[in-house]
């Protein structure tokens, strides 16, 4: 049974490792081959939810890049049972926008699984920063853990 | 099988509803008890992550609101896994703070849930806006489903 676990959540964070992978080779068609039919997105970047697998917008915002997007996992705890794990981590995303701004950005990432067929599969993103609740309602982009 | 699964999303259910009723009452000890004793909470507002699962934050933020808080949920999804589920949903915020203003705030919510000694205990929660890319930084709390 632990054994078992264990390589339920080494092929998790294959998942992972392998979509970060696809990210920053601005691989679209990659990073897609591993969302799920229902896949819901809750990104960093409105609206609140997106239920969208095509890969348009993914080409859309990698061509905002200069260059390749770095994403790192901080703090990553996979919890998986049976066909359904939850993943959360701390992320950081870097790189060089094509107007010369330069991104290092932390963000929480919470990523939910199901093990479609015998492959694991994400079916659920949730990417986000906090606010300021000073009355400025900034994000807090400026974070780090 | 579907039966059992039902009768687990029921379950989950009411310990979101109870929650949601224990916010609404103010009674941060009805809240805290429905955590896990590793909850993990990546909230609305600063900072990134929180594991502390004392009263003492919720009653600081319970403070701050004049009258009840409201919580609804919208889009609610369960998905059930022997004893791990996770939950997605559009909730809204809503009710009046000390200073006058007035909240009705939608926002993205994801909850993991484990059964420990068969009881559903909430184990990750991740709520969130998405923020503005258009160089304002803004938090995207005008958003509505």
């Amino acid at each position: 049974m632990t054994d078992q676990t264990a390589t339920e959540r080494d092929a998790i964070r294959t998942v992972l490792d392998n979509v970060s992978r696809a990210i920053g080779a601005k691989d679209a068609k990659a990073v897609v081959s591993h969302y799920a039919p229902d896949y819901v997105l809750y990104s960093l970047a409105p609206p609140l939810q997106s239920i969208v697998t095509d890969e348009r917008a993914l080409v859309e915002w990698f061509d905002t890049w200069r260059g390749p997007i770095g994403i790192a996992r901080r703090e990553l705890s996979i919890t998986a049972e049976r066909d359904l794990a939850i993943c959360t981590s701390l992320n950081q995303m870097t790189g060089t926008k094509t107007d010369g701004v330069k991104v290092h950005l932390w963000y929480r990432a919470t990523v939910g699984l199901r093990r479609i067929d015998g492959r694991w599969k994400i079916v659920h993103e949730h990417e986000s920063v906090p606010f300021y609740m000073d009355g400025s309602f900034r994000a807090a982009v400026d974070l780090a853990p």
